[in-house]
């Protein structure tokens, strides 16, 4: 049985104008992995509403599991809430449950629950709230879509409170043989292993480093056996 | 008149299983916004044809300039010029300059210019050819399509090939306000600032940095007096 796959969302003007290196990408690809589930896209949106709506659609509908990451905070250019709600065709307003959440965060710290902190409690009907012990407001899921925060020590808190409420496959793994050839002089033996093993993946990804040259092959499944088995041919084959 | 727009294809299953932590889409981030091309969408697909092919349609029909890195060296799983092609509805093969630039390189380093090598010189018909002063094997521009290698330091020598036949608009203008307080506090100045400056994008990205937080306010946009009129609106009502 083939693993679920999943898609990643991730909103917002600073990834793609080029000031903020995005760094939940990474993180989640590798979670996933380790969890069992295939990673199959990625799109990063800017923070248009259009874009979030049909964006999110098409994902929701084309993979079993949809991670969102921005654009839940305090502030006008948080939109990624009513959006949602909007892509589901469901009502969005601020709901009890996270209200009582923000409310007993800022009682704690002495700060005002203002209105644009009352956004964060803007949760669409028939979502359950997803934990954050980082700064208390919530993300939330609805039907196959997990929406977190930008934030990335918030959005890694966020993804270990989802994951394990999720159904994984078997972990993908992976093993790499670091070959001191050219890419050009180890092809054919490359394709003749995906050939053989064609249920596993096989890439190669060239790497320069101080005038050294060569090639990181690395064989990926999800049968240990068998990557083992691929991983024993191929050192062989390239004489490593 | 509004900038030209563009989007950018990454291709890999390493990016996707969490091997590897993309470079590109945050450099080429960077020079779009520089030379005034706004990028508009990034997408990240698996070596899969279908979703290769699928993405290109769907950014080359949305954009201006579209921009893929990855799968364009010598081994088995290096599809991206056929998908490109495929996209385009146009026949691919080796072509006589894409191979004669690859003859001469191999000539002169002694390599053989195998089977697998000549896999780079396959060229989709109509395409020209993109300059790689870092190890030859050039990229291409078919339409608004310019396809590049993964390796970041070949990514860059190739995006500085191409951008400068680019028609640019103006440049984005930042800058950027550092505020000693929580963004739930700042939410209302920075609203009515939203309003005021509708031709600008501001943006707010909370901080905590050992103990401490903040948030930094990021105003956009094109017109150098427009940004620094909002700067100093920004920085007295905020108090910075």
């Amino acid at each position: 049985m083939s693993n679920p796959t999943a898609a990643m969302l991730v909103i917002g003007d600073e990834i793609l104008s080029g000031r903020t290196r995005d760094a939940n990408m990474y993180f989640l690809a590798g979670e996933l992995t380790k969890h069992g589930i295939d990673l199959k896209e990625v799109r990063v949106v800017s923070d248009d509403p259009d874009a979030i709506v049909s964006s999110v659609q098409a994902l929701a509908k084309a993979h079993d599991q949809v991670f969102t990451s921005g654009g839940i905070g305090p502030t006008h250019d948080d939109i990624t809430a009513d959006c949602i709600a909007r892509a589901f065709g469901v009502h969005i307003d601020i709901r009890a449950d996270a209200r009582a959440l923000l409310q007993a965060h800022y009682d704690k710290t002495g700060l005002e629950l203002n209105e644009a902190r009352l956004r964060m409690a803007r949760i669409p009907d028939g979502a359950t709230l997803i934990d954050n012990p980082v700064s208390t407001a919530p993300g939330f899921t609805i039907e196959n879509v997990h929406v977190m925060a930008g934030v990335p020590n918030i959005f890694q808190a966020m993804v270990a409170s989802v994951l394990p409420t999720l159904t994984g496959g078997a972990p993908l793994l992976s093993q790499t043989l670091r070959v001191n050839r050219g890419e050009g002089d180890i092809a054919e033996i490359l394709t003749e292993a995906a050939q053989t093993f064609e249920d596993l993946s096989i890439g190669c990804y060239p790497f320069q480093v101080n005038g050294a040259y060569g090639a990181n092959v690395v064989v990926r499944g999800t049968n240990g056996a068998r990557v083992d088995a691929a991983v024993t041919q191929l050192a062989k084959d390239l004489e490593v």
